[in-house]
């Protein structure tokens, strides 16, 4: 039994070919997916051509030593948050050999979750090798832990091919 | 739909939880899966309190620059061999806090394969922080890419398990 849905496989696939057909090589640094946004890219066969590396942060001691997110802004903004997420995906892209990089940092629940941060708050990063400032996107997903994880891989794969068509 | 079977989960649920009680933390180094082993294992609520980070190490440049894996082992054994699987678990126990790391480095296929190296063919590593020496297990699995890796995922989870029972 595979571990992704052929919806899932179709993305990661249309992600792989967009960025062989550009020469663009992908990293990834991921919290609450832990693994899977990768995973997934590196399902596809020939996917060793443009997936670089990935990192995944999990623990408290990870988020801030691993990618240099700097520990201030992990206090001051939380480990959930657009600003940790940027700093994931910066981090990344500057520990790799990667022209892009993707990063996830949420709540997949069930436990968690506050008034301010609901489980199912999910903050993608984004930071291009070519351009200046990185971006964070927030999103509030639903459902159980799975459900959380995996839309959050599926919005990271659409992220990422929208980013590499425009390369 | 879920990434994970029923029956991986409840192996990555046995791990986390061994590990729980014996306040083993884990870190993990994988090629071949690709962040399979670490998405698994963080599928478990409360996985968080055990799992410290994941290395992910895809391209030919990853595998020798970031777990510190040297270049001439590289060169001399092939990246898929007993000898980087060790190296691999040694660079992600070295920069972890974790006291044991998995590695799983082997040819998912369906491309990759020659005749002293097929298809099938992983290799896992182990290093304990309290044990001298690292060691490896090799496999050779069968079938299409993701089962492959289903398989690998499932033996890195039993060899988990065996490591932290006996801590």
């Amino acid at each position: 039994m595979p571990f992704f849905s052929q919806q899932q496989l179709a993305l990661a696939a249309e992600v792989v070919h967009a960025a062989t057909a550009k020469k663009v090589m992908i990293a990834s640094a991921e919290s609450c997916t832990g693994g899977l946004i990768a995973a997934c890219l590196t399902e596809v066969s020939g996917s060793s051509a443009v997936f670089d590396r990935g990192y995944i942060s999990y623990s408290y001691e990870s988020k801030t030593a691993y990618l240099d997110v700097p520990q201030d802004i992990v206090v001051a903004c939380g480990a959930v948050s657009g600003e940790v997420a940027r700093g994931m995906a910066e981090g990344a892209l500057r520990h790799s050999i990667a022209h892009i990089a993707i990063a996830a940092t949420g709540i997949a629940g069930p436990s968690g979750g506050t008034p301010d941060k609901p489980v199912g708050l999910v903050y993608l990063g984004v930071a291009v090798k070519s351009k200046k400032d990185s971006y964070a996107l927030k999103n509030n997903f639903t459902g159980d832990r799975g459900e959380i994880r995996l839309q959050t891989v599926e919005t990271a794969l659409r992220v990422l091919k929208k980013e590499i068509d425009s390369f």
